[in-house]
């Protein structure tokens, strides 16, 4: 099925990429003035194929897991952190909820991988192992587990356009992920971990010191294949951002828009990426994380954030705020007058855009 | 009325900006690891005195002025789409229109100086005259004209207050106006033309080199003082920037929060600065401008934007937009749960904050 997935992703449809921005250049402002905004309705129009895209109906998938890097101990909380904060989010009580209830958005949390065993009213369980192995001295999972993973954020996402959203965030639970998401990203690249490792959530000097030795001889002793995007999740991975990676894979072969976080959903997007370019066409960032990899795949992508909030929370927190920017996005290309329309002649207009 | 209005502002409360700090430093989440939305909550604790924001009810400030200097051919458009965008607003069908509406903010469109006369419901006529004077020549207005703009923003932000409005947006309608806006930034700072004037809505590299040699020649012939605020506006000013000015002074007067749009909003928030610096203590800043002078100006006022989307349209279409990230601020200090009611030990945190 996998295969299969990846194979079916098409380009979003460049004719009503520009038919939407023709459009746009015909309402009443200077042409380009609203910037972003603009590239956003486009992008939805394209992935749309309409150019009177839908209202959006949002939701964001929490991909939550364990990681058996924390035995080293550069996590910055406790591993039980990550099933509490995971019951926390059914109970509303987290970031990302308040954030979501704010923007009129839903939550999704998968269960893909918390080492202890929790049910909670809400909680889907796709459980595919008990957290990951510490990857510092085994590989993290086994490659036909990273491909399960991968499958699971395909059918959350299917399930989730089936029942109507047409805008999906990638959010995550994982006490440790930072670590997997620098080494993810320092297979790709071959970046040095000065470039690629952070505090995560908080984490001191020192720590941050062992947590970049610790994933450089990881990756030493591992060697993953910078082509083999599975080889790479399966050997310094984590199950979150494996189902991430899926969840941008599902939104580009259901051809809905997907929102990319922070520097976790940001590594689970590059590997998508690597998988099949394909995909960038149904990416929108959000917000500039403080994790220092994050602006170096944000440059390989091609994307830049639109939110500079300072903001190091994860669990998708990035996500409901870009839904409220997304929203008037489309209320601009969808109820804004044209010069026809406001009686206001265009031909004085100088395109100033870059 | 106006010196009692600027004598009468107070800083926004210490005490509630420590108690709502240390509030959220009691959230489940690593420290500071919200951002911005943090200094947002925080900010609107102090101004408001109690430790539980109410939900905001928003309006935006529309201030529509014509301008003489555009006599100079120095503007992107002709002089009547100040008048025909003034309407057009009020027929809910601009830029700042859509944006609102999917923010669920209101609109509020005042004549301060348009040039021809109209009428259309809904516009509240506060002209003082038709238009600026063009100051390449002459000074823009006299005096008491710029002290009566600024009592008029102070009167529109009062009323609105009292029909229960708690988050105040600043736009605009006025050709021509970003010319005035580098004026005043560069009769403050003594700046150069080359560091605050920019292309406004659009215009060529040619024009481009006229506006600063008419900005320039104009503040070398008017000299105005740059520590008396009121000579800067009324030599070299707009009325819609002193109406803004004035919706400065009274958002602080009034204790509610007011957010900067672009540059021209930016260079009346530097006016009202100027006048008392306490006004700083209600200002949020909204997005990026695509003008020069705006980074040089939230430098002075040590802000810095949230948004970066590009955007050059003005009519204050930047505040709906920071509506909706302020409303998940104030939601995230209201609803989310602590520690305490997470069930976490918060012992392990390390406060990474710079």
């Amino acid at each position: 099925m996998l295969q299969t997935v990846i194979d079916a992703i098409e380009p979003a449809s460049s004719e009503f990429r520009n038919a939407a921005q023709t459009r746009i250049d015909s309402l009443a402002k200077p042409l380009g003035s609203l910037g972003r905004l603009e590239d956003i309705a486009v992008q939805i129009a394209a992935i749309s194929a309409t150019m009177t895209p839908a209202p959006r109906k949002k939701c964001t998938i929490v991909m939550s897991a364990d990681h058996g890097i924390v035995e080293e101990g550069i996590a910055c909380a406790p591993q039980e952190v990550t099933a509490i904060q995971t019951i926390n989010m059914l109970k509303n009580l987290t970031g990302i909820c308040v954030l979501s209830n704010a923007n009129g958005a839903d939550l999704r949390v998968v269960d893909i991988g918390i080492k202890p065993s929790i049910s909670h009213p809400g909680l889907i369980d796709r459980k595919i192992r008990p957290g990951t192995a510490n990857f510092a001295k085994v590989p993290a999972m086994e490659r036909a587990e990273a491909e399960q993973a991968l499958i699971v954020g395909i059918e959350m996402v299917k399930k989730l356009v089936d029942e109507g959203y047409n805008l999906i965030g990638t959010g995550e639970m994982g006490i440790g992920n930072t670590s997997c998401s620098s080494a993810v990203y320092m297979a790709f690249s071959g970046a040095d971990a000065d470039l690629a490792v952070g505090k995560g959530g908080g984490i001191t000097d020192e720590v941050l010191v062992l947590k970049k030795q610790v994933i450089s001889s990881a990756l030493k002793l591992h060697q993953p294949d910078p082509n083999d995007p599975l080889d790479v999740l399966a050997k310094v991975g984590g199950l979150d951002v494996a189902g991430m990676v899926g969840c941008f894979l599902g939104a580009a072969w259901c051809k809905v828009p997907v929102v990319i976080d922070g520097f976790i959903s940001a590594a689970a997007a590059l590997t998508a990426y690597r998988l099949n370019p394909l995909v960038r066409d149904y990416m929108i960032p959000s917000h500039l994380s403080a994790e220092p990899g994050y602006n170096h795949i944000m440059n390989e992508l091609g994307l830049s954030p639109m939110l500079h909030l300072n903001m190091r929370l994860g669990e998708g927190s990035g996500c409901p705020l870009a839904f409220g920017i997304i929203d008037a996005a489309l209320n601009m290309l969808n109820t804004m007058a044209t010069f026809d329309e406001a009686m206001i002649n265009r031909d004085y207009l100088v395109d100033i855009r870059p």
